[in-house]
């Protein structure tokens, strides 16, 4: 990723994005947010710096406060072009100076204009989860007062709800990852390395809209019992399972849907699998709703399966959120009691995998509204025979 | 980067870089190294992961120990492939437990096998400056007794001797980007945008064999006078200076050069300035041999434009080392005391930055030999008269 974000937000949504988050910050009983480039600045602000340096970009979000951009005098022109530079202060600092210090001021700043609202201040702070060690670090020796916690820790759920504009972005990612599958399953799988299967399925990928493929999983044969397998040299045969799981980010937002295919006619037993794995991943699906817990839509996928007996041969967890990464909170995980919100986005992808067999992976992302769930992914979960 | 590195190294190359890094660990007092994805890793291991993720992966480096390497179970084929795989422990880690406290454990069990070589275990270990804050945060958390320093900070040298296999890496990098540039200027520029002839430096870098290209800044006319500008979609003209600056990576090591050149016949004031930054970039290089500090080369370099009545217009440091990444300690800069040694390589490229007007750069990768310094690219520093 590199320049500014090209989803059509305007000043004003990033702003409110911002305004949120340090509303939410306040509630969780943190004096600020420390931002880091990544998911969460491109996010709260539309800016990605060109290059992930050693230089302290950190934006600054406080309840109640202007929000601050400390930058790199040399990035700041960059920054000011950012869709939400409007609604940030920019405090650009220059080599041979030290932005830790700057930093410090501007958080003990905080800690003090806080103080009607937090009588006792807390001196912690949410911090971004990439942010890097040595910025920890540095503002940990500069303000032996405070605290941090990873925004996964303080405020897992800060950007798993999805306004309308993001969902239309989700929906048109799955829709390009959905004529991705379309296309993929017409061309030739036997006789050709899983390799070029998935050399495919990225330029489909970018053919649909994507500027960025974050996985191409072709997994064949016994290849597809490995839930990580990404891709390698072996030779799709006839009569081989193959596990294909691909996504990436278009216009900002993610995609990831996982089909899994026959080449030529299938036994009955495969059948059998890959019928348990689409009943597993209707029920985890029917399972969404508000106010649901996310462990329970693993349950429920988890349910199918282990009635079946193939309990032990389901060796993930159910899903992952989605947005502007392919893989971030909430996550469908056994102990997750966080209750689904309209506007969440997440996989629904059950599996079974066989050593030295066979795998069977189905995914769609599915997003929670008023009254359930509905589906971003909508190619046929039938099994789709491949040449 | 994904997968393992691609650089001609074996296991025993890797074992004996992990050996001295956990040996200038001791020396500095360290208890040990925590090792993150990214430049360290790939540099002590060869192992890349696919993608990083917030599970943990963390090599534990300490004087004495077998080195471990942490990592999620479902990547731990992958890490087994990785050429320095032969000397590490892999402890790998499921979804649904706690890597932290493994970690501390381990990080514990360090502390205790120490003690005799630190009587007082001093609990302080060096972590990667890029390693995520959430991981850091885990730990600290897990081990209270605990202190941490990044990289740079504790061990800034540490990549920064090259052995002779990586020296011809990096003069293969710095070929490459030569033969970059003697094809670029046969293109025409007056009349294109920059985004076009900085399309044309990418093409180039990845024919002649880089895998991944990090910059390729085009900066003409007054942009020049930026030297952080990139590129834009301004059209060259002619009368135009226009800096080139382009690099990045080689199968595994980096390039980085710079050179200006002139649309059509230049002035004699544009010529002045151009022969003033080669005589500033020459001081520079001349500077370079073992035991001369880093700032020595930056004070050469300024001296000769200071001189001529343009130091305000020289308004970045003089240089910045190279190795598995384009842009890493040992860096060329006033108050930086640290004194060269063979091995080391760094950028030599002094600027003179007109506001409104132009920018002139001349850069060179140069290594510190035995007695003086090697340039790394070759490519002619007279004035480059383009179409």
């Amino acid at each position: 990723m590199t320049g500014t974000a090209p989803a059509p937000f305007t000043a004003d949504d990033y702003g409110a994005r911002m305004e949120r988050a340090a509303r939410a910050a306040a509630d969780a009983g943190l004096a600020g947010l420390l931002v880091a480039p990544g998911p969460d600045l491109v996010w709260l602000t539309g800016y990605a710096p060109t290059a992930e340096t050693e230089r302290l970009t950190l934006l600054v979000l406080a309840p109640g406060q202007d929000p601050v951009l400390v930058v790199p005098a040399l990035e700041a022109p960059d920054a000011a072009k950012a869709p939400g530079a409007p609604g940030l202060t920019l405090r650009d600092w220059t080599d041979g100076y030290d932005p830790y210090a700057a930093t410090a001021a501007l958080l003990d700043g905080r800690l003090r204009g806080g103080a009607s609202a937090f009588p006792e201040p807390p001196g912690r702070f949410g911090i971004s989860d990439n942010a890097w060690a040595m910025h920890l670090l540095a503002l940990q020796r500069a303000l032996p007062g405070t605290s941090y916690a990873s925004l996964t820790d303080a405020l897992p759920m800060l950007r798993a709800v999805k306004d309308a504009a993001e969902l239309e972005l989700l929906a048109a990612a799955g829709a390009a990852a959905d004529a991705t599958f379309e296309e993929i399953r017409k061309v030739p799988f036997g006789g050709r390395h899983e390799s070029d299967v998935a050399a495919d399925l990225a330029d489909l990928l970018r053919r649909f809209g994507h500027s960025q493929v974050d996985f191409t999983i072709v997994a064949s044969g016994p290849n597809g019992a490995n839930p990580h397998h990404e891709v390698g040299d072996r030779v799709i045969e006839r009569g081989d399972m193959v596990v294909l799981d691909f996504g990436g980010l278009k216009d900002g937002y993610g995609s990831d849907t996982s089909r899994t295919v026959h080449v030529g006619e299938p036994t009955d037993g495969e059948r059998r699998v890959h019928d348990l794995v689409r009943e597993a991943q209707e029920a985890g699906f029917r399972a969404v709703r508000p106010g649901v817990a996310c462990q329970e839509v693993d349950r429920a996928a988890r349910a199918v399966i282990a009635d079946a007996g193939y309990g032990e041969y389901f060796i993930h967890r159910t899903g992952h959120g989605i947005g502007v990464t392919t893989h971030e909170p909430p996550y469908m995980i056994e102990g997750e009691e966080q209750p689904l919100v309209p506007g969440m986005c997440f996989s629904v992808e059950p599996g079974v995998y066989l050593p030295g067999r066979f795998g069977v992976r189905i995914e769609d992302i599915v997003t929670v509204t008023e009254d359930g769930g509905r589906r971003l992914n909508e190619t046929t979960r039938e099994m789709v025979i491949v040449d």
